[in-house]
Order: C-alpha cells, then sequence, then structure tokens
C-alpha cells in the first residue's frame, strides 16, 4: 500500500483530543475565544449562505444537519435529538462536525461535536447576554441543571462577570451534579428548591430543560421587569418552555427568523410578531437593550453559524497542539482520473 | 483517561479500509451485491424521507450533502463536485457517508464514498440498464474516460453480461489508461478515435465527461433506434451531455424528478415532458423498454436513496472482515446528564 498525501488526510478531532483541548487552553478561556468568533461572524452575517437545517424528524426525536458558507470554508453539524436517550444511558444530543476548503470541495477538519456545541452554546448565549442583560447583572437563575448547566454558568461568569447562580431543577439529583461540577469555579452556588426561589434577584433567566413538549417553565407571574431572559431549552416544533404571556411582555431576539418562527418560543405567537435579529444588534444597526425595565429575551434555537464560528476556532488553535489524528478519508489518487488503478494497485 | 464505551465508538472506513474491503469480497461480486442493495431499495421506494440534496454553489463548485432515512435507518452523503481540481492533481468529486439509528441519533457507520460512489453509480448504471437494454446487448460504448469508466465497464460485464467495449475519450492519455486498467478483466476492449467510431455496434450508449457546462457529447445523428443511453455525466444545472433532439427520441427513465429536473438531460426540456420513475419499472407498476427499436435513456444524476443502499450493504459486510477502526466520535458520559464532569475529569 502506498501512504496517501496529505490532500487525503483529514484532521480528526475525537471526544478524547476535545477534551484535551479543552484543558490546554482553559475553559473560561476557550469560551470566552469561541464567543470572539461567534461575535465576528455575527457582525458579517449578511454574507453567509443561510438555510434553515435540514431535519429528519421520527417518533423518537430528529436529526439534523445544519450546513453554512462564508464563500471561502463551508461547515456543517451533523446533531440529533432524542429527549428518550437519557433513560437508556445516552446522550439526548451528539454532534460532529465538518470544515470544508469551498475552493477545492476537500474537507479540512472533522471534529467531535456534542462538547464543541455546549461550548458554542454557552458561549453565543453569554456573547447574547453581554449585549442585552442590564447593566450590572451578576445574578442567574438557572433553570434545567442538565448537561449545558455549567457551560451556560461558566460563559457567563467568563463573559459577562457573573457572580452567583441560583439552580433549579424537577429532580435534586441534577442539581446536586451542577453543584458540585460549579463548586471551587470562583462563583457562588446557590440550590434552590423551587423555580420561584431561583428566580429571586436574578436579572438572567436561563432556562434549558429538555422535554419534547409544550412546557411552562416560567409563568408570566415570575417574571419581573429588568431581567433579560436566556431560553435554550426550546428549540424544535413542539417543545417550548415559557408561558405566551411572557413573550408578550418581552423584546424578542432571535438568531434566524425563518428557523425560530418554526423551533422557538415564538412558534407560539402570530407570524408576523416583531423580533429582532441579533446580527443587527452586534452590528449597531438595531437597538438591543433601551431602558433598565425592559424585558429582553434571546429566542436561542442555536443556528450553523455558531457552529461554523467554533469549527474556525478549533481549526484555528489546533495545529500547533497536535491534538488531533490525520484520517484516511479521502481517495487521493496520483492521476486524478485514474482512482480505479489507485485501488487496483492496492491488492498488490 | 476513562476509556469510551461501545456506544461512543463508530466504526470508521478509511480509503485503505475500503480498497481492501473491495479486493476482499472481489470487484465484480461487490458491484453485484451493491446493485442487489440498490434494487431492493428501489422496490421500496415509496417509504423513504426524500429531499433534493442540500447544494452550496460557488464559482468553482458545489458542495452537497444528500440524506434520507427509511425510517429506522437514517444516511447522508457529503460530496463535492469541482471540475477544475483535476488540473490540481485533485479528484474532481470526493466524497464520505455516514449512517445513523434512527431511534437513538447515534451515527453506527462513517466511510469513505470517493471510491464507494463509483462503486454505486456504476451499480446503479447496470442494473438500470438489466432493466431496460435491449435483450442481448453485450457491446457498449464508453465516452468519457475518467475516473468513472472502469467501475461502469465492470458493473456492466458482471450485471448484464456486457462482453466489448468501445472507449472514446477527448484525451487520448485518458483512454490509454482506461484500456490498461481493463485489460486482464474477460473484456474485449476496443479504443476508439472518435465518438462515431465509439458508438460503432453498440447497444448500450455511455457518456461520463466532466465539464461543468452545456456539452453535446452525444448529437442527434449519431444515435439510432434500438439503443440504451447511459448518461451519468450532467449531474448539475448547466451541465449537460446530450443534444435535446435526443431527449424528445427517447423514453426518458429517471431516480427522482424534482432532483433531475433541475441536475439531469431533462433541465433543457419543458418542466412538463413526461419522464418514468424507475422505480416503479423496477417494483413492476411501469413499463420499460416495450420494443426493440425503442430508445431508453437513463437520465442518472445520482440519488441519496443509491448512497444509502451502498451505505447499508458496506454495514453488514463489515463486521466479519474487522476492515475498520473504531473512531472516538461521541462524547458518552456514564451519566449523560453529566458532559462537564467528563470533560473536568478527563484533565486528572
Amino acid at each position: 500500500m502506498t501512504q496517501p498525501s496529505d490532500k487525503a488526510l483529514v484532521p480528526f478531532v475525537s471526544v478524547d483530543h476535545m477534551m484535551q483541548l479543552i484543558h490546554h487552553i482553559g475553559i473560561e478561556p476557550m469560551l470566552c475565544g469561541l464567543a470572539d468568533y461567534i461575535e465576528s461572524d455575527f457582525k458579517r452575517w449578511e454574507l453567509f449562505d443561510k438555510t434553515p437545517r435540514v431535519a429528519s424528524h421520527s417518533a423518537e426525536g430528529v436529526i439534523e444537519l445544519m450546513p453554512t458558507s462564508d464563500g471561502e470554508v463551508y461547515g456543517f453539524k451533523y446533531v440529533n435529538g432524542h429527549p428518550k436517550n437519557t433513560a437508556e444511558g445516552l446522550q439526548t444530543v451528539t454532534a460532529f462536525g465538518l470544515l470544508a476548503d469551498v475552493a477545492s470541495g476537500y474537507p479540512v477538519l472533522l471534529t467531535e461535536m456534542t462538547i464543541l456545541t455546549a461550548m458554542r452554546t454557552a458561549a453565543t448565549s453569554a456573547m447574547v447576554a453581554r449585549h442585552l442583560a442590564p447593566k450590572g447583572a451578576d445574578t442567574m437563575a438557572m433553570i434545567g441543571n442538565g448537561a449545558q448547566s455549567e457551560f451556560q454558568t461558566l460563559a457567563m461568569k467568563a463573559i459577562c462577570g457573573l457572580k452567583s447562580v441560583r439552580l433549579y431543577d424537577t429532580d435534586p439529583a441534577a442539581t446536586a451534579k451542577c453543584a458540585a461540577n460549579l463548586a471551587n469555579h470562583g462563583i457562588n452556588v446557590v440550590s434552590c428548591a423551587s423555580p420561584e426561589d431561583a428566580i429571586e434577584g436574578a436579572q438572567i433567566l436561563t432556562t434549558c430543560t429538555a422535554d419534547k413538549q409544550y412546557a411552562t417553565i416560567l409563568t408570566d407571574n415570575m417574571v419581573g421587569a429588568g431581567v433579560h431572559i436566556n431560553a435554550i431549552g426550546g428549540d424544535c416544533p413542539g417543545k417550548t418552555e415559557l408561558a405566551p404571556a411572557i413573550l408578550h411582555r418581552s423584546d424578542i431576539f432571535v438568531e434566524f427568523p425563518p428557523q425560530t418562527r418554526i423551533e422557538g418560543e415564538i412558534q407560539q405567537l402570530d407570524p408576523e410578531h416583531p423580533v429582532t435579529e441579533l446580527w443587527k444588534v452586534i452590528s449597531g444597526t438595531a437597538k438591543g437593550r433601551t431602558s433598565d425595565r425592559q424585558i429582553t429575551l434571546f429566542d436561542s434555537v442555536g443556528f450553523a453559524i455558531e457552529d461554523f464560528s467554533a469549527l474556525r476556532y478549533v481549526r484555528d488553535q489546533l495545529p500547533p497542539t497536535g491534538l488531533y489524528h490525520p484520517l484516511d478519508l479521502l481517495a487521493d489518487p496520483d492521476d486524478p482520473r485514474d482512482l480505479f488503478g489507485m485501488v487496483h494497485r492496492a491488492s498488490t
């Protein structure tokens, strides 16, 4: 067998290498770095190729492909969402992603994205909160203490200066897990027995629950003036977390309206209900928070450009670390027209 | 570091392993096996989730995602098409693919598909020719002697009993390469100096050229009665190989009309021009060839279900061969809600 050339070998970041990369960079510096990459891509939002994700729904969940391109680099993520998986010891969400060179179509990076998606989702939430949360916000209610909760909390600490997090989950074991994981991270952690207790004194309310159904994690009377709501968990048709009355009292900010209208909290509203696109706030062409009393709501569903930013970040950080394997993914015959000859000679 | 569990490890078939698999099974038996899988999936066509491919076009080419699902298994292929790549020593088309379990969303196979796509395209062409070519067809004109040509020829031999192939390419070096590769494969190979010479006495006319432009590889007066045309190379908007007059004289068979209307030879015709869906011929609900004098045309563009069949075939053949690596692609914490804890413990 002949050795494949460099062009045929795609750097692959395994789960183990991704964990090593996070420790190599440091989790908070990496969250800040991801937020910077995401913010810079939101600023050049208009030049991206944007399509709603390509979803394949089944009774058990959904498998999605999320492609985008900035004209030079193409990226996509494979991601599933299967709420019942946890009962069988599997992840609700697993993901991997790929970057490719637009000029040649050749992939340049393949990476696990289960962990990276948690990192980019948290970095996006915190980057958005930096633009929308009331000045001096330093306390967050974290409702839903599952796989995303620690990442969300540390991103808010690193990027927005969060000092205190108030945890609540319908399952006290989830809260205990989250509190234990956040110990010794320089943040004050308060475990709460009710959602009402959790939101006490919080200027940022993050909801991140996983049921695939219409749920009401926050009721209207729980949400006072002058807060920022970071609604992470409602992200597919039929899955929401907020009472409609809260939406009517809020100024709503979204990633990509055609997708959020289908998947986000605003699926509960009239399709003409006004929303503001986040990229306009971040690039300075639309207003974000305009008063201390306003309720701002980030109706987060996750968009392909955020994954693209995360893939770019990993590609840029990776080379000096050596934290990847070269994967023999692409057939690369000496003569590109002689694919058959390459196969044939492999037998000898 | 703890070892990932079986659920986190996805079997990966590298280019080298794919070539070994082909030799392990034998190229002609593998082409026959692929044709059987593809034919069986065409017979249950109606139950598949079908969408036109998701394409990202640029000046240099296209990057596409081709997903489908039969309700139990989900598959997709990443594939690029960059005609100018060969000038830089790269493949025009590279591809990889993935199968996943619909019930959990977890991937179960990742594989190179540059070679596998050439194999499945050839198996599809031959399976279709078995249904549509005139009885006793044993001679093929192969116009375009690039990377697909040997695979097309051997599939027609293994599946349709082809005895003789007549090669033509605008570049004599391509023809010489193809003829050398096909020596000692039990088929009579004739190198021809013109397309008119190549089609002499051929009942099957295969066109497989790569220019991304409207081209006329076959002109009207070259095509007589009683032939089967296997048009492989026209497969994106603006790229065709046949004179429109030939289309008007032919009965046209296609994979998935909404895609072929955009990408195939029939993009040159009125959008209402009648075509027959191949799955109906294969499942016996539509007529294929009805007379010896008829011109049948397979306007091939390649469809996601053919890749799905090929992925299923590889998945089924793979386990006893050991021709794969387990890839650490999926994060798999002991407690699915404790992704952060897994990352955190990896530092110790």
